[in-house]
């Protein structure tokens, strides 16, 4: 088959390797029928995420086709279309028993295009088959379905529920990227009062309009602290979410919350920032960090099914597997290409 | 009267000041029965705490009878033996009405001591008297009601109840002063299954045995971090608190923790902080800050009361009003005095 290879910071290729199999009873094969590419995928090639080593596979969201089951699989038989989760789950560890699926301990968690070969090519191996996927309900499209995979079960546990918002909240949302669009879709369901998306680019910040930010702030050009003490009399978001991934847009996170509010940090950071205690320690604020568990998906998925959430205008632009690396070249860009999620799959 | 007067960085004393008296009618004026330092005085002294003029009363902890009060006042009358918290609540603005009295809008929170004059005195005014004192109830001594005024609810709400301590965990606190003893004694009103208490001072660490915890560890010799590994198979801390106030305790207790633990943050701190997203951001970590709301103190004075909350080990010193400025000596020499709080009075 072929895939999407990782060969050390800024190379990779579209080429051929060796078809995955059965490994352990608990494993499923699945034929990929779509997948995107994560911002998380441009840290790795930027060399950020150190344990992804050369010969990887990249990739850790899909939707595809069940082909191959082992003995111990239960819940799946081949033909199965199913959810290919970033996030897989031994179900059995402390954590995953608990939910915290994303720090599972018995060889799942965050493994699939990190720590194994991921969904980026045209078959995967996907470890605790049962736990680590989920069916795809009738009449959902796969390019919905593959909004499920991440961005909205990180953008919902890791901002929206992390944050605590609530309704009647002002919510500010730094970075509107397509975590950021997803965490102000998700907000939505919680009725903030105002949603302020912060970003850099005019394009983003039309999206983030789209998918519903009431208010939007190009950092560029704005303080975005002036306009939530505008809503809020000075006081300060209840809620602000990091959705970048750098030490300064954290720190504006923390610098524009309300005494008593909340911090999420989504971002995927490479860098320590400076957390100013001497301005803080007296604000009750608290201040979130996580990896996706994805113990939301199956509400989430309930909720796309439903048409409660909307994520149609995420997917910009389609390729198919011929043209990976042109997916990759485009996601690359987003700020000049107004990329969002891009679908890669056999056929346009 | 005479009183305990701040002048500047480095420069105190106990002198002839003029009476308090009725300002505002929701005012009470106490005579102070018995008062204690605190760690934040000393901040305070250090220059730590720019706000604080000088020439103001210093103290925001003390136990005392009320000698007048203002014609709004409805709860208290003149004979009443009161606790006059380290908050000052106006009761009405928006986030007293939600029990976040500490961030007061309406002209309270830390104001005694800090904005207004201190109960460091023969005698303090009390704004909104009604929401700023608790009565004593019969049997509890002065002594034990001090503790009641600043340590037990700061230590309760922003270390024990912002950390989530649980049945059977395994909670560090950073930090063996009279906060982080007192947290070790609230914490386990949850039954933990192990408190570690860490400090430099072998005289604290006992004194954090007496309070409960049962594990001390001298961080000048030995790693907290291999303790806690020990005792949660590599995992980390449910919950670390911190209990100094300076950047390196802060990021030692957010080192401690396992993925998907609390870092309760309770020091005064007069500087930033390094935040490790790079390894932090896929945790799962809460961090909280705070200063203490009182919203407990009812809670606490019942515990107290009832003796299921021990704090007569706390005083270790006992001073008269003449010796005040003995008092800030061995207070502030705690390392070589063995010094936990001291209680000043009229007589010992």
């Amino acid at each position: 088959m072929k895939a999407l290879v990782y060969h050390g910071p800024g190379e990779r290729s579209w080429q051929e390797v060796p078809d995955p199999r059965i490994q352990e009873p608990t494993d499923a094969v699945v034929r990929v029928d779509a997948v995107t590419i994560c911002g998380t995928d441009l840290h790795i090639l930027k060399g950020d995420v150190p344990e992804v080593a050369p010969g990887r596979i990249l990739g850790h969201e899909a939707v595809g086709t069940v082909t191959a089951v082992g003995a111990a699989v239960r819940n799946l038989t081949p033909g199965d279309r199913v959810l290919v989760s970033c996030i897989s789950a031994c179900g059995s560890c402390r954590f995953c028993r608990d939910g915290s699926y994303g720090q599972c301990l018995g060889g799942g968690g965050w493994i699939l295009g990190h720590l194994i070969d991921g969904t980026q090519a045209e078959y995967v191996r996907v470890p605790f088959a049962d736990h680590s996927t989920h069916k795809v309900p009738d009449g959902v499209t796969d390019g919905d379905m593959l909004m499920l995979a991440d961005i909205l079960p990180t953008s919902y546990e890791v901002g929206v529920l992390n944050g605590a918002v609530r309704p009647g909240d002002v919510v500010a949302i730094v970075g509107a990227g397509p975590i950021g669009l997803a965490a102000i879709l998700t907000a939505r369901l919680f009725s903030p009062s105002h949603i302020v998306s912060i970003d850099v680019a005019d394009t983003r910040l039309e999206a983030a309009r789209t998918f519903g930010a009431d208010i939007v702030v190009n950092a560029g050009t704005q303080s975005a602290r002036s306009v939530i003490d505008g809503l809020t009399g000075g006081l300060g978001a209840d809620c602000a979410m990091e959705a970048v991934g750098t030490p300064g847009t954290f720190e504006d996170a923390v610098n524009l919350v309300r005494p008593g509010g909340h911090v999420a940090n989504i971002g995927v950071h490479g860098a320590p920032a400076t957390l100013h205690l001497e301005d803080i320690w007296i604000k009750n604020l608290t201040i979130t960090t996580g990896l996706v568990d994805t113990y939301s998906t199956p509400t989430l998925i309930g909720l796309v099914a439903g048409r409660q959430l909307d994520t149609s205008a995420m997917i910009t632009h389609r390729f198919t597997f011929d043209e990976f690396e042109d997916a990759y070249d485009v996601f690359s860009r987003a700020g000049q290409t107004g990329a969002l999620k891009v679908l890669v799959a056999e056929s346009k």
